[in-house]
């Protein structure tokens, strides 16, 4: 288990006052993260309120309520970011007092014309859609990421799809289940060890594979920072020790020939992101 | 480490001879959750293509290049979701032959006249986004789940937001992966068991947290299924032993006032941000 760099300490934001609804028929979570990614290019602060599974009259007259009340008491327009596939359940919603940004009415109806096909109105098919192959692989790959983190088994890896290297606490446990999950990447990862250091050698299990072996390295500042939360004053998270480490890991991958980046400042999003483009740039 | 039910099998879709391309100056995962949200709701298969890091002019003529490449070799305009913040890369993306959804265009201008402030056009924002906090506690959550997982640890349960119960496979290990890494919501699971079917109580550990518990339940049918995909024609896979434990499990958490929810067939997401409401409706 090993934590990732947080980005760069930002400036706390000023507050705007504002509340931001994300309603949806379903989870919400497309809702939220293109509200998310709207919204993270101003440098104000929100308020933030889920409503999912807004999927009756009922629960849309509701939510509308709620709505308009923090209109009431924000004395400002609230920004909703919805996802609703029904016209009937749309509309009932935009009739709040806010500023509505609706993913389908904005983006489904332009690409029926484009495809000349009518959309299904569907709710809840953001998940599971197109085909359950999909969504086994990803389970599939979570549990595979699991029995395999941290150098744990050496069986199989040659159904991996990638085999994440580095220093302990460079950011491969999360980068595999987060590859896993989001992407139904097979992901392993090995730790680089101080007896691999010596001996000069990747771990043993790994040298068939080098192919698909990735690297993380990590600056030794933010490495030393993050080992010390875990084991304070310890001689694995003195600074001297984290550069001796590092060096010696970024030395083994260069010699190797092993692709590898640093995950200081970067989000396991990114690193997932750049690892996928280095071993699988299509989807399907 | 836990199956979850695919969703009902769906018909095979026809192509759609159409490519989509999700284009981003970073991971691309915004665009592609909303393209993947939007496509869902066409019947017809699409061939996918991510181009992530499009963050400098030349990559962007690339991608240009690559669109009107398949473009030409389909016969007809591809679909391109694009995240890009800088006006002169979009303008460049949009000179290719597609039918452009772009997810800044849409909706940051609007939001800028709205909030009467301009929008940063910062690259990359999304996923380390307003505060490192927010971050920091994602990569705790994670490593406070796997520690949690499958009952290993009793140790800072007081800490943990909520505690998942249920039978073995169904379903608590990967959606405690996902609220930890999705909304940082530190998720234990534990496993409910034939021992304590047989005592008829709780495991001992969790008596004093009942309140932050949620059960999954899982279909015999399917929990089998998947049983059996693991080990195949056991007792723990029959039919028989999959009613009894769920029937013992249900009646369990009937009995101590447990909330709980049905797993089969539903998506990590669905189950996630169905228990997410019940424990911690609002976000921040």
């Amino acid at each position: 288990m090993l934590d990732l760099a947080p980005p760069a300490c930002p400036v706390p934001l000023p507050p705007a006052n504002r509340t931001v609804f994300f309603v949806s028929d379903g989870t919400g979570i497309t809702a939220e993260t293109l509200g998310h990614s709207v919204l993270s290019q101003f440098e104000l602060r929100f308020k933030q309120v889920r409503l999912p599974f807004v999927d009756t009259l009922d629960k849309a007259y509701d939510a509308t309520r709620r709505i308009n009340e923090v209109a009431e008491t924000d004395g400002k327009a609230p920004i909703v970011f919805s996802t609703l596939v029904k016209a009937d359940l749309s509309a009932v919603i935009r009739q709040s007092k806010a500023m509505h940004m609706d993913l389908f009415q904005t983006f489904v109806e332009p690409l029926e014309q484009e495809l000349g096909v009518k959309s299904t109105h569907t709710i809840g098919r953001s998940h599971n859609t197109a085909d359950s192959e999909e969504y086994k692989n990803r389970i599939e790959a979570i549990n595979f990421s699991l029995a395999h983190d941290d150098g744990q088994s050496n069986k199989n890896l040659a159904s991996a799809d990638v085999i994440l290297v580095g220093v302990s606490r460079s950011g491969k446990t999360p980068t595999s289940l987060y590859l896993a999950m989001q992407y139904g990447i097979k992901a392993a990862n090995y730790p680089l060890i101080p007896e691999d250091f010596e001996r000069d050698k990747l771990p043993s299990g790994l040298v068939n594979f080098k192919k698909k072996i990735f690297g993380l390295t990590i600056a030794a500042e933010r490495l030393s920072e993050v080992r010390n939360e875990r084991r304070p004053g310890s001689k694995y998270a003195a600074i001297e020790n984290c550069r001796y480490e590092i060096n010696e890991a970024e030395k083994m991958m260069r010699r190797e020939g092993i692709r590898w980046m640093s995950s200081t400042a970067k989000s396991i999003e990114e690193i997932a992101a750049t690892i996928l483009q280095e071993i699988k740039p299509d989807t399907r």
